[in-house]
């Protein structure tokens, strides 16, 4: 299965832009994809079964209203699966798990070793697992339900019953998360340890909170991904900004329209901006080794494709033409756009589920310091909760991650507690700086990558691949291995003794 | 600081009585203590100050009512402690804390070695910490925030900003608990390692869940305590049912209001049956080595002397006039009673705490085998979740503890995973079946006391406790000792590599 079929699914969903919408103070990354809501879903081909689970809306509360009933949507494939084999369940993180199954494609391509069943779940409030249907982002009476503990007991009571109904209940159960799936899976184990034997987390910037990494280490990431490009590059982006906030005047503003071939005139330069900081950040995030379409079509290694193009202009060019060609490769690569849709203003259909995540539990503070390529910025705690106040009638909780699933001092806690994560990052990837990073102990290990990007380990194998991408995915199924095998022979012996 | 403060006290909770609202088909054991419940409130003397923390109503979703505060009480004793020394933590359970600290003197004798802070953490819903004052208890509406996991977190925010605000962040924390409190503390560590680097669980029944192990567990040790000490006396207390049933009619009724030298004359057999049911269980559980007064003032190893009583009778002697003898040891050991209320009626306050934990999460199945010494029966799920539901208007979520908690396979699951528990259990205690009695790993280990009784370790250290009690004390200090120095070990080495 090829992932063209979802070549237009990916506007559909707010993944991975979660820094995005966290620092609300930044441009609104996601507007530029408002207009695209409406689009026709195109279902991804993937080779799942849907099913859908009867579920509790609230596992930790014993209110009337809390048992309350919805479905959740899971993704099953059973076609390599025997009785008593391995479970591997991909726990899903903010958007339809269609595409989320369409874009794991190592799920796929490793079941066979292990005769495993593939299950991917939906995360509550997102895709059609929605406990209030059409009312669900209607106000914090419902939307309050959307956390991530609550997902977590989610994935524990299905796993359970779906075992149970299997009859299978002895099978190791490993999970599988990238991104904010990634923090799921890793939380999980932490926390689910007598449900799942162990977790890969690719990609999970779980200490991307409070004051655990310098709060300016996602936009230095994406810019020293440019730096290291090109020098050229990255100082061009960075002195386009000023370019760009001169064009404010109505003359400069219909310059600004015929440079970035807009197809209706600007109103403003803010939405420039935004069009240009989402290229580069996504582009960054998604810079694979290997044609893809993640988030968009595009080639293998963009980001060092983008400065090429950059550094093909006359010195003299504007950097607002060289900054504008270089995203139109994020925007365009296909060139099949003969005019861009800048301005839809900030995301009318307002409360995407993870803004809401991001304005209560999941605050994660950002900022931009000088040596990036974006203006520099602050991150204001008191404006944000403001913000999120005026737009939720709620307040963020920022501490609340961390005192849930820790963080601070990982190293030295989970040395002595805990066991069977692998943390994955690819170094390319700027939500690599909010991962774990170094080995923790013989079983809680890091697989790092130079050249990797956001959970690339994820993707299907391709016959492009180079070498560090296919050792990496070797790496990671030699250790489930080892926990399998473990599991099974404890399993033996308990059985010895009995 | 001696015990002898909360003689009254200890009518007051249902502390500990876990097992005895669980089976509602089992007399109602608390009902006896219904007219003391307006007994006015004498305050233990203890050496803490009492605090009150701001703590959230629900932390686990962000509707609008979940940011209701309350104020949770907390204990406190600095006078030993030096910045920066350890912080031991009693994880309150089901009761006015004050009682467990009075009652937990384990920790005011061992806190001078350690320098350490004492702060025992009231369970919200008990004692001065009802989030709905005295509405707490008025419907599934208010209770339906009493449960385990908001407990543990409320735990887990109040340890956090304590800690800050002593700016004593990097002192570590152990967990205490016993009983019902020794599972928080069990799982605190299991769920919140970053906030504690141990814990000692004492007398906790973490396994007294779905089917983990037999039914007729509890029922089956009170038993064997007492064949333990004679089998005569068993056979006598056996056999004690079977007149009591025959003793219905109003003649029958009145001469057993005699034998039970009754205030009031007697209505039915069956507060009888309570009464004596109760002075057996609870007799069992705080079968103490030394005269105590944890439920009531006892003597030493109470089962022994019940029984000498038993033994004592002739074998001609009714077996009521017996029992009756034997139960008098638990309910008049001071002499002071000159007669006994035992028809006070099912417990008309109705809605107390552990009633409905043990109606919603807490749903410890239980029967009476026909080895037990007392009358056969089993556990019927559908009555007994029709009773709840009745009553509360909730249904019971009988597999939500393993699956929130984990318990089956625990060996398997903990040999792997986790570190720094000490599972304490006096096989004396009934509720030590439901406990962990094997070592499962080299720091996840169990401390059994084949004398012991509930959670007597935690008891106040006395001149006349037996070497075996001493002994299982030390250990665990010398365990806490390790934790604590490889804890400060690892922030030094840390340190090393800043």
């Amino acid at each position: 299965m090829g992932l063209m079929g979802v070549l237009l699914l990916v506007f559909l969903y707010p993944l991975s832009i979660m820094a995005f919408t966290v620092p609300i103070f930044f441009p609104k990354l996601h507007s530029q994809f408002a207009s695209l809501n409406q689009a026709p879903r195109l279902k991804p081909k993937i080779p799942y079964e849907t099913r859908y689970y009867p579920q509790l809306l609230d596992h930790f509360t014993f209110t009337p209203r809390s048992s309350k009933g919805f479905y959740q949507k899971y993704l099953i494939n059973a076609q390599y699966w025997r009785n008593g084999a391995p479970i591997f369940v991909y726990t899903g993180n903010e958007g339809d798990i269609d595409w989320f199954a369409a874009n794991t494609g190592f799920l796929l391509d490793i079941a066979p070793k292990f005769h495993a069943l593939l299950v991917f779940i939906e995360h509550r409030f997102y895709g059609e697992s929605k406990p209030f249907g059409n009312d669900s982002y209607s106000s914090a009476e419902t939307l309050g339900y959307l956390t991530s503990q609550q997902a977590l007991a989610d994935y524990a009571v299905l796993i359970r019953s779906l075992k149970q109904n299997l009859s299978s209940e002895a099978s190791p159960v490993v999970v599988f998360g990238g991104s904010y799936g990634g923090m799921l899976a890793a939380w999980f184990r932490l926390k689910y340890p007598h449900i799942t034997i162990g977790a890969l987390a690719s990609s999970a910037p779980i200490l991307h909170f409070d004051n655990i990494i310098p709060r300016s280490s996602f936009y230095d990431a994406v810019s020293q991904d440019f730096k290291d490009a090109s020098l050229n590059c990255y100082e061009v982006i960075k002195g386009s900004w000023a370019e760009l906030e001169q064009a404010f005047s109505e003359e400069g503003l219909a310059e600004l329209s015929r440079t970035f071939r807009t197809c209706k005139n600007l109103h403003s330069v803010s939405s420039v901006r935004d069009w240009l900081w989402s290229a580069f950040v996504y582009t960054t995030m998604v810079d694979y080794p290997t044609e893809a379409n993640f988030m968009r079509p595009l080639p293998a290694y963009p980001v060092q494709e983008m400065c090429k193009i950059i550094d093909a202009f006359a010195p003299e060019t504007s950097k607002l033409d060289k900054v504008f060609a270089a995203a139109s490769l994020y925007y365009n690569y296909s060139h099949g756009e003969k005019c861009f849709n800048l301005e839809n203003g900030p995301d009318m259909h307002g409360l995407s589920g993870w803004n809401w995540q991001a304005c209560t539990e999941m605050v994660m503070p950002m900022m931009c310091s000088n040596e990036s390529m974006f203006p520099p910025s602050e991150f204001h705690y008191k404006e944000f909760a403001l913000d999120c106040e005026k737009k939720y009638g709620v307040s963020p909780r920022p501490h609340w991650i961390t005192t849930e699933f820790g963080g601070e001092r990982i190293e030295q806690v989970l040395k002595r507690f805990g066991s069977n994560i692998i943390f994955s990052n690819g170094m390319k990837d700027p939500w690599s700086r909010g991962g774990v990073l170094t080995n923790i102990s013989t079983n809680i290990v890091v697989i790092v990558t130079e050249k990797g990007a956001h959970h690339v380990d994820f993707r299907s194998a391709t016959k492009d691949d180079p070498d560090w991408l296919v050792e990496q995915r070797r790496q990671e199924v030699e250790i489930i291995h080892q926990w399998i095998n473990e599991y099974y022979a404890d399993i033996k012996q308990d059985k010895k003794f009995i």
